[in-house]
């Protein structure tokens, strides 16, 4: 056993550096169980058919996992992918994602997130690493300018992801290196555990986390110095420049996520309150970013190369919690997951969830979701202070929420029951706790309630990675997810009313998914205001590549089929595109006085699935549309 | 009945010249049979929907037409549409489209053409024109600056297009006015009788001059000052020269079209000869633009704006015949459908028979395929002299086509049987004369044997017009309609290889079919070498939209899906979508050796169906696909 582990100590690879414009053409293979590393040098068509991140994890996964592989096996394979835009010179350009089978959910995992290390990984001479297998004993991974070693992680396993990345950056004597990593709950398989980078980018959803644990990989570090070659600097400029103009006079970079929780979200019931039940937070001013920018804030961070600087930091805060300020500080999703929908007012205590989410490696709505949802059954007494060891599990209690942090990521005490997911843990809870976990196929609902955007909530529905606001459509009035101008280039002539929920609704649904795919694809992040065509000018000046917005929607489509595909193959039917029977019932309290119709969603999904090229009972993509979209060969991984 | 006819002459009308950029605002409806003109001001989306041209015909047509009407009687409609960026001050802007249900095939009809009328319109204050009903006599339409007058035609009925141009100039005083006009041909209602404007430019096609001739409609005069206005003729501009610096140095401008049958087509087996019996035509050169050139071309002209000059002016010619140079001279379908089809390589007589068809206003291809129809009956013994009239109607015989023109035109002797097209002819005639007609729809194949370019056998197939080459694949090696650059912005990424017929071909012909249908809705000619996105750059610095190439693709894809309903609800089903027998035969002499496999064809027809998101089986469009395409409204107009 000692042998193989001194092997893959040993074992380094240098690529060639083969420089593609706005790519490096390399691609890194890691098998964890053997030590070996390899590098590979796709054909630029595969860059150009499935552009990075989601194209790349569903291109892998479809192609190389056994279908009903286990999530945290060493058959399951985690990819880090940049995408063709990654460090091109233009607001925007700093993400990346990490995709796996999920643990959470049992089908297509991928999660995205801003940041350095996509960059730094693109600087480094890779465009994606592929983990496979499993290390006997905790490894990191070391990939700096074009070369890479697995280098053991015994010393660094079980520490926080700060204490962490300072031995990382200490031992390798570099200050400016880029950590990918897991905490606490990543090590422990935390089914929702995330992959924090740089202590405060989370690539949060899906449990991608805890299949970095079950590989025992602790992170991976990076550094790099060749910079992104492009074909139009000037062309670059100009786009980074224009977008600019636009943001620059906008309240979001400003205030960051969270502003709307001040104003629109409550009066639009969008508010997620006490585990989805109601819709009105009377404490939503406090625990809003207006709040955090007067009170605890100390000033606004942004992304690689990003002048929108639309990330909090806060001030060091030593009561009645420490608050380490190298976490960064919350999100919108974050201040929702842990205050209203918990009930909870107190943003200390918010803050500091938040803060050890990082430390840990927990995906913040997830986390806060699983624990609105024991607070729901705690207030119906299907868990009670035995189950708790003695915590008050009620609304409201901005202790317990503190507690359960690090209970879960510690899989301490009840802790390891949530640390299952709140699908999970209701069916081990039983007793009708079921009507309480507010998921879709297993991953907890972000903070936008769908009575209140129910075309989103179709969008829920349907995501091949359970219940996700990222590519999907915001149809409230003020909270648009689509800018109604840019979308006449979509072909959306007309702005749907806002009551509406009928095709209209679902043709935009689709559209803005693809167009929100191809976002995590090239890797641009979904807040910079450019208009679609500048998005093909960005890709066109960073590659020299000749594309049109029609080939790149088809990006989006396609790479949205192969989830779906792979889903289907691990066994998901259309009974699986719905929605928490929650939602099919007016808010408890709060402006939301109607549920969505359940028969009419049906309906609407069943709409989708035609419009789409799916078979419009089965939701399964006809062998026709997977061909149209260039991926003939994806129709061999349909479930006969 | 006079009254009424009177009536017609007096009724006179003015719009507002409501403008836009790009476009006047206003369509032009006439009823002939009440005479009552009216203007209508449809709203910006609706231009913004259909884009002009085929999408025009096909709203209006599925809109307003009841199924089932006589294409030769007053309930069809005929639309005359010019596009969004037609007068647009770019080469290749001066197109407009002619529509209605077509004779022909009983299904949608629509032709394009090239010169100066339809940019005439424009500059008159309409964007279209569509005439009801049905004249008591021979009328004729005068636009002009904003205003519109129906006008006695009576003694311009049974003038040839020259003689009556000239009446039309004289009596309205104005040689720069332009004629959109039907000959003795379409007076006659031959079923592919065209509308002749300026006597050489023809919307060839589906027999638009037999319903021009039902309605009493000689002609529809035009002269207007009002230039379109551009929102940017800078960017014009540059995409004016950029795209005339591409096509400069070309050889086609130089020659026109037929420079392929030098060379090209007679080794690829592409030139039909004999009927399409055979695919080696050994005087092909003699028929050829090179040998124009060199002997009886006095020079090359072009459309309005179009720095291309792409079509043949012939010197005087006296004899054998005497050919009027005004008609303009031959393009490449005219000199294989006289010429090698006809097996005759008499230049002179091929000519003659080009005049006669645009004085007559005759369709070349389907008179010349007719004729060759009839060769073929002829020399198999079904029809002999006696039904000629003494006419030797041999394969070769350059007397006889000359003839046969002027009997077709004037429904003399055969000419009578001929008039209704080869389909119809064939049926009559009996005695297994079918397999001589080599039709799709009814409507007869053009200069392209489909099994020198199977994929655009498909395409002949499965096009709502019937055998058409103008929205449609050509894929053999060197005479590509696609430049395989520019065939990556569609995200057509590989090449196939030539000899393959499979779904990657399949989809290459639906992407390039809806870039085609895109051009004959914005009125874009297919011969300029633009990049696809320039074609959206001129659309938006034309109109100051801001659309995108996906927004343009699903304009393309949204109108052929209107005109395949349009078929569905006359009564076509998935059974039409066919080819004639012959071409699963080899070619008798020439160099494809082999047919197309039916097998083969029929199978790829289900994949083209599945693809498009139309039903496998019955290739009838869901009721998705068409609400995804923005046309939910069209479902209605499905078949049970």
């Amino acid at each position: 056993m000692c042998t193989l582990y001194t092997k893959i100590l040993k074992h380094k690879i240098r690529g060639d550096q083969l420089k593609l414009y706005g790519l490096n053409g390399q691609i890194l293979r890691v098998d964890l169980s053997s030590g070996k590393i390899s590098v590979e040098k796709p054909e630029t068509n595969f860059y150009r058919r499935y552009f990075g991140g989601w194209g790349f994890i569903a291109y892998y996964l479809l192609k190389e996992l056994k279908p009903g592989v286990d999530p945290l096996g060493s058959d399951n394979k985690l990819i880090f992918a940049t995408g063709v835009i990654t460090g091109s010179p233009v607001p925007g350009s700093g993400r990346s994602s990490v995709g796996a089978k999920s643990p959470l959910t049992g089908g297509f995992g991928a999660a995205e997130t801003g940041g350095f290390w996509g960059v730094e990984l693109k600087h480094a001479g890779f465009d994606a690493v592929i983990i496979e297998g499993k290390a006997e004993k905790p490894v990191y991974l070391w990939i700096h300018d074009g070369e890479a070693e697995i280098k053991s992680a015994s010393h660094l396993w079980g520490k926080d992801t700060g204490e962490s990345q300072a031995m990382i950056r200490k031992e390798l004597g570099d200050d400016g290196i880029r950590v990918a990593q897991i905490g606490l709950a990543g090590e422990n398989l935390v089914r929702y555990a995330c992959v924090i980078n740089d202590l405060r980018d989370a690539a949060g959803r899906t449990g991608m986390g805890a299949v970095m644990g079950s590989k025992k990989l602790k992170a991976i570090a990076v550094r790099g110095h060749n910079r992104v070659k492009t074909v139009d600097s000037e062309k670059l400029k100009e786009l980074a420049k224009s977008v600019t103009d636009v943001f620059k006079h906008w309240r979001f970079p400003k205030l960051g996520t969270g502003g709307d929780m001040y104003d629109a979200y409550p009066e639009a019931g969008n508010l997620p309150t006490s585990n989805f039940r109601d819709g009105n937070f009377p404490h939503a001013k406090d625990i809003s970013a207006q709040t955090i920018e007067k009170t605890i804030r100390a000033r606004m961070e942004g992304c690689w190369g990003c002048p929108m600087q639309c990330k909090k930091v806060l001030k060091p805060i030593n009561k009645p919690w420490t608050i380490d300020p190298q976490y960064g500080g919350p999100e919108y999703e974050t201040l929702a997951a842990f205050g209203s929908n918990c009930g909870v007012s107190d943003l200390i205590a918010i803050c500091k969830a938040d803060e050890l989410c990082k430390r840990y490696s927990l995906d913040t709505i997830s986390t806060g979701c699983t624990i609105a949802f024991a607070m729901e059954c705690f207030e119906k007494g299907l868990l009670t202070e035995e189950d708790t060891s003695g915590i008050k599990l009620n609304f409201g209690n901005s202790e317990a929420i503190v507690k359960m942090v690090e209970m879960i990521a510690k899989r301490q005490g009840i802790g390891d029951l949530l640390a299952e997911g709140s699908m999970r843990a209701a069916k081990k809870i039983g007793k009708g706790a079921q009507q309480f976990a507010i998921h879709v196929k297993g991953q907890e609902v972000p903070m936008h309630d769908p009575r209140a955007k129910r075309t989103l909530g179709l969008g829920y529905a349907v995501s091949p990675t359970g219940a996700d606001h990222m590519h999907n459509f915001h149809d409230t009035g003020e909270l648009d997810s689509i800018d109604w101008n840019d979308a006449k280039g979509l072909g959306i002539l007309e702005r749907p009313p806002l009551e509406e929920f009928g095709s209209d609704k679902v043709r935009i649904l689709i559209y803005v998914t693809d167009l929100k795919i191809l976002d995590n694809c090239l890797q641009m992040c979904h807040f910079l205001p450019y208009v679609f065509h500048q998005k093909t000018e960005i890709v066109n000046a960073t590659t020299g590549w000749n594309c049109t917005d029609f080939e790149l929607m088809k990006v989006g489509e396609r790479v949205f089929n192969m989830a779906r595909v792979f889903n289907l193959r691990e066994g998901f039917t259309e009974k699986d595109d719905r929605l928490p029977d929650r939602f099919f019932r007016p808010q408890a309290s709060g402006p939301i006085s109607k549920g969505i119709n359940p028969q009419q969603l049906e309906t609407l999904k069943h709409v989708y699935y035609e419009m789409r090229g799916w078979d419009r009972q089965t939701g399964i993509p006809t062998r026709g549309k997977l061909a149209e979209l260039d991926i003939a060969w994806v129709a061999n991984e349909l479930p006969m």
